[in-house]
């Protein structure tokens, strides 16, 4: 057996997703996606903050806490290839890896310095669940980090599949601004599994208290409900 | 106390640097340096590499396994800001944090399926000493992880500090090419602490079996010797 270390949880994220359907597939997809960085008692330390407000950006470094246990499999079939072409793990962003850890680029909205549970961070574009265990908090450094000429492999190939969107007034109405706007976002991504494809088909996504139930045909997700759970 | 888990070791980073003195002070700033991923036993399998060169960067997550072990502090005096002006740690990348891991952009020169010790990964510019443990390998997505307009807060400011490298004709030619060309990067990137600046002072870099003996004065650093280690 190779060695392990230990991680301790620094931080979970708050956020308005309870289960998986419906996070956007990679982080910053999603820029009206608002979730907060609330640091465990241990680590609620001003001072680890100062100066983090000059960086647009930040990598979390969190843990996927919801994957099945059943080990690490050497290939995975990403969403991306239509979940039926297999890939080596470390050529995935899969959550089924030997080590079930996640990397994302967020945007840093802001600092809460006096909140109850604070100092917080509130960040925009995260890809997480709510409670999502966080194990480091990085600045990103556009000098080191930023590659825009990189190759992205697979995922170069294939182009970004959106929706329009179909959000009839009447039930944006019975939303929070903040979470209409970071629905359009959601469901414009797609949130159905990519080997679906039944018009008929009618889909429920859960965010911030709300049951949002849509269908989707000829690439438009028309919602047709929006239930309070 | 805070809840843990375990990450297992996956990988070993094998590279020319046998302590931290000269390791650049980000990933992808010294390009000529090349090191190996070498897999643990339990996870040579060349399956979980499939696709892996299709893409043209990779993030290293990793350890800082020669920090020393006496907890954390909420700040630390980052090198670039002339190390006497503190920052929270997490406005940094220093290896002083809760959770000792680095984070690394790294070129994929190619991968090595029929290595003894194979599948191996051939990167170019990290940043980390020999045997450091890898915990994970993911594909750099430049749609989700380049933001060439990221704001870089106290990094910004700071214009890159490079050297003049004089490295006589005669000392270079004791060396292999490829690590004349990797040191030519190293030394240009100052690797005396930052605080030091003392023209008369002999330093001693040690890379690839060899001890590099330089001086720095007025903005040159002179190679003064080479001596096998």
């Amino acid at each position: 057996m190779s060695e392990s270390v230990f991680m301790k949880v620094v931080a979970r994220l708050r956020c308005d997703f309870t289960d998986k359907f419906g996070i956007p597939r990679q982080a910053g997809l999603a820029e009206h996606v608002t979730s907060r960085v609330v640091f465990e008692p241990e680590f609620r330390n001003p001072d680890a903050l100062r100066g983090i407000e000059g960086f647009s950006h930040l990598w979390l470094i969190w843990g996927f806490d919801r994957v099945r246990k059943t080990g690490w499999s050497p290939t995975v079939r990403p969403p991306r290839l239509g979940g039926n072409e297999r890939v080596g793990v470390f050529a995935t962003r899969s959550p089924y890896r030997p080590n079930p850890v996640g990397l994302s680029c967020v945007k840093l909205v802001r600092v809460e310095r006096d909140a109850p549970d604070g100092p917080a961070l509130v960040v925009a574009g995260a890809d997480m669940t709510d409670m999502t265990p966080v194990f480091d908090i990085k600045p990103y450094l556009p000098y080191a980090d930023s590659h825009p000429d990189a190759v992205g492999g697979y995922t170069d190939a294939l182009p970004e599949r959106r929706l329009t969107v179909d959000f009839p007034a009447s039930l944006a109405a019975r939303l929070p601004e903040e979470k209409y706007l970071a629905l359009l976002d959601i469901l414009s991504h797609d949130p159905r599994p990519s080997y679906q494809h039944d018009p008929g088909r009618e889909y429920g996504l859960s965010y911030g208290g709300f049951d949002v139930r849509f269908r989707v045909s000829n690439g438009t997700l028309r919602v047709f409900d929006i239930l309070v759970l």
